[in-house]
């Protein structure tokens, strides 16, 4: 069986490490796989975006995202099946609720902030390591979901919202989502809404942010255009997105998560 | 067999990877667990106290800790058996020394500096590859400790020694240890001392740092107090330790390793 | 059976994580090793250096190598058999092209750029989950090579030269290849070189670099100059490099790739 593991912990210090003693303990033959543990400090929903994309690339198992603000206070800590058997485990902030429309739903949730599957002393700020951990090793492990906590309704998950872009008036006004190490930056905008705005494949657009416009290519890939130009192109996880050829679009365009970019064909 | 690995070599170049591939090759069945190559560089007591606090999660095994200013001099390298059944292998420098009395101290100990199990020829610069990864790899395949290098006394191994904190007129003095990446700071106390000075959870601290009181609040977890608040709680090792709700505690104190903080209860 | 992979993805993102988890879709047996993911963005030569240095010390398996500036034009993409059995998977950009001769050069090619064991739709600028992990993963299963694309002509492959030190007049001109992340500075130098200049471990030096020279020695490693001195040792990998014990000599004398380095005895 396989875990995954999606948190903010970063790698300079032991907690991923932590994560993966406590999982080989109880499971020693579970295959455990991190997905980043690079997401930025507290970045909810960069991490629910995260797992939304990166989930169908993996082996279906159980699957662990991390990224906790709240830790330590009321908010609940969940595990959940999908349609589809993947099991999901986190704080109950979100972070899951991207993915699990991917796999079919929700078909059943608990809530495991006193699961017994857990390690005691609970600390108050290292749930990683005492719950989320023990409870998706002893779910590799085979333990039923009931034996992990307290059902819930899964109508009462907590769930995120993303930004959603709009077209009106031959412009699409679209907003950043995430950024990646490389300064590309992903826009709240799939290929359906492009045609809609007149914005094609191969086409010169206008790329307006804070009332200031900056040309750019619609290509297909970073090497389309020259070394420091602009384009819009596909991602690979089928997202608009903006990226500069060698350099990086988010430093250059100066914008962070939720920012809204306009864009107009030329 | 499981081998952990804790050093400072970072995730910029292949030194952790090369340490992988010599165990693999010698012992292709072990389960590797990355503890954390974040290591601040050098830094051989912070490495000890997180192989301290880290190892009692891990899986008994084989574990190697590898932070080694010396590398290349006539410091020795060693391996030795904890009570408990654990092995432990890297520089004498003190940088396991924190960990072995949790597992009932060193029964047995070996010097491996020029142990038959190293690769040949071995580099003067990165013992990891050359010695540590290989010996562990081979006691993980069963290899007796005393195959691997010329016993030595374990009361003749180096040690270090962490800075005391002390109680007096109604304040504690305790210092800085160690800090993680989210700038959350440990100090050199447990819960023990706390009472002694009137600190109890819920009841507000003066922290004081080179002269300059900072208020702050005793409290469970982060969230406990508004963003950007300074917290006084008991980490997820037990040991006391200052952070900032959604901040950097070390950035706003300016705090190092060994830096003096004096808590006294308002 | 071992699938290493080498990229320039960083830690941030899921894109190493991605590829872990498209591998054990195709191969759940399969052992994964990072040998890193922290390559300089688009530092192909960089990467091929590493790869050469780091490959020896890996079990003989499947070796995936991307760094992929050109990702998305007409670049190929290749698998290829060396003549002690291993398989090398990356774009024919050169990244493979220094390791190769390590392993008796390349006795079979193919162009996997539309290999039929990519994951469908091939993303533009995603070929590391798309084509090289598949393929990997596929070939260490035990499909053979034929199968993984069209055979091309090994003569064809894409190489990488690296500058070369010359010996003149009693000096060396070498010149910096690549910077760890210690600042440590491997030359284009091995020890043969070094005898024709009249250098010599135990030896002073003088490291003239922009006309400016620097006081070394040779020696064997860090510890044996006192901290912040510059020292001339033979790495790891048995080059030559220059380094400051307990400091960073890229930082120290501003070396970046390529800049000329010239050695003298004193």
């Amino acid at each position: 069986m396989i875990v995954t593991l999606l948190t903010d912990y970063g790698a300079e210090d032991e907690f991923a490490g932590v994560l993966h003693g406590v999982i080989a303990r109880i499971c020693p033959d579970c295959r455990v796989v991190d997905l980043t543990h690079g997401i930025p400090r507290h970045a909810v929903r960069h991490a629910a975006v995260v797992l939304r994309n990166a989930l169908p690339y993996m082996p279906a198992g159980v699957h662990v995202a991390v990224v906790d603000p709240e830790v330590g206070t009321e908010r609940r800590a969940v595990a959940l099946e999908c349609d589809d058997g993947r099991l999901l485990v986190g704080p109950d902030n979100g972070v899951l609720s991207l993915a699990w429309p991917r796999f079919g739903g929700v078909v059943e949730a608990v809530d495991v902030s006193r699961s017994p599957l857990r390690l005691e002393p609970v600390s108050a700020t290292f749930h990683g390591r005492d719950l989320f951990a023990p409870v998706a090793a002893e779910l590799a492990l085979g333990a039923p979901l009931a034996n992990a906590g307290e059902r819930i309704d899964p109508d009462e998950l907590a769930t995120i919202q993303l930004p959603e872009a709009t077209v009106a008036g031959g412009a699409v006004t679209a907003h950043a989502v995430s950024v990646d190490r490389f300064g590309n930056v992903a826009l709240d905008l799939g290929h359906e809404g492009l045609a809609a705005a007149g914005l094609a494949l191969g086409r010169r657009v206008d790329v307006e942010i804070a009332g200031e416009r900056h040309p750019a290519a619609f290509t297909r890939s970073f090497a389309d255009v020259d070394a420091g130009d602009l384009l819009l192109y596909e991602d690979a996880y089928r997202t608009l997105a903006l990226a500069v050829n060698r350099g990086d679009a988010a430093a250059l365009l100066a914008l962070t998560p939720d920012d809204e970019v306009r864009l107009t064909p030329r």
